[in-house]
């Protein structure tokens, strides 16, 4: 392997959902710099030597600027190391690369982007849930609910399965959207929080009453399942 | 790990895209039943001595009877063999496996799903296109072109960011549709044909030129991308 940034998904947590190449690249990383969200078990898989840079936001401490965790890549990389970026699901999944990219063309660094296991599709697998079915979900929609107001609601309503990542904050908007542009009360959702992880947990309900359900809970890090194919979860 | 069956994502094609939980499955596999698409050296994660069972659709000749490939599952676990029931992609994406976990559970058998890296996420990412944008991609659906028929294409063509599988014999009819509900000609299109494997195949172009371009060309197995974000293909 020649030395280059390889920008990793680490999948949803546990390291038996990494993909082999991820594995191997870890542990051949001479940098690691990875995100909050990553589990810590995948920590271990680098070498003992691996220098190991947290740029995550933890505990209300806020998050490493995205210029210095572009320095850091394109300093490590130009010194020769091996980097890996590890970042939690799939790169390309709402992960932001671009800016990361775009400082390593400008820098003449090699990199290379390994695709990992989202949270998006694999939340609902690990709670049970398909998100298609022959019958209920010829198709879903993936999208994050960090800002509601630029969400097409009326579009996304008329369709049947929606996957919604980072939306607990915002789940009295996504459910006031969808009950107004025509989503029955009965609308089945689940709720997925810390999935592929030993403290993974689950909610399900129906629009109408998913908020009365989860009102003390803290739904973060949280995947939003809306759409008759929840149902299937009691078959499976 | 105790004896059941597992229904095992094998993710776009290489072993380097398999986890490390499928590898170790594969590993230890006395019964490996598997589908076409699934690449053939995948098979040699499996023990010598593994019963290897094709039950996918090859060179024209049908598929095996769903039915066949439930009584199959059912009779391994049965004679108490580590079944992995092996498929393409990701189990619970367009995998239509509900019909064999409805027959184990009918048998009493254990079974368990394990995730994958699905071709919808793994297409785009490897022909350099990332899904999501802060700006261009808020939000992405995936869906099969099968039976375009049944899907809401106005609804659709306001979504910033599609991914259609299977729609290599459809593209007419998605651009047609797309088309006529307002995208515009100029829209970015991307075929990406065999995803994640030494043959992997990437035209781009826009609605208006795409099926001029792919006139002469098989686009079997392929994922279209339709949306700005083809456009990053080139920045990236």
């Amino acid at each position: 392997m020649t030395k280059k940034v390889y920008i990793v998904g680490a999948g949803p947590g546990d390291v038996a959902y990494l993909t082999v190449k991820a594995y191997r690249l870890l542990a051949s990383a001479e940098v690691l710099i990875y995100d909050a969200l990553v589990d810590s078990e995948l920590l271990d898989c680098v070498p003992a030597d691996c220098l190991k840079l947290d740029v995550g936001k933890r505990g209300g401490k806020p998050s490493t600027p995205q210029v210095e965790i572009n320095n850091l890549l394109v300093k490590h990389c130009l010194e020769g190391k091996q980097v890996v970026r590890l970042k939690s699901g799939d790169p390309f999944i709402f992960g932001r690369c671009i800016y990361e990219i775009e400082a390593l063309k400008a820098a003449g660094c090699e990199f290379e982007v390994i695709p990992g296991i989202s949270s998006a599709l694999a939340a609902p697998l690990l709670a049970g849930i398909p998100l298609t079915d022959t019958v209920l979900s010829r198709c879903f929609a993936v999208l994050t609910a960090h800002e509601p107001e630029v969400l097409d609601w009326e579009a996304l309503s008329r369709l049947e399965t929606l996957v919604i990542l980072m939306g607990g904050k915002n789940l009295a908007e996504i459910v006031y959207q969808l009950l107004r542009y025509g989503l029955l009360h009965s609308t089945p959702i689940a709720i997925i929080r810390w999935a592929g992880t030993p403290s993974q947990e689950v909610w399900t309900g129906e629009l109408g009453n998913i908020l009365a359900q989860t009102a003390d809970l803290s739904l973060s890090p949280a995947v939003i399942v809306i759409g008759e194919v929840v149902r299937l979860r009691e078959f499976l």
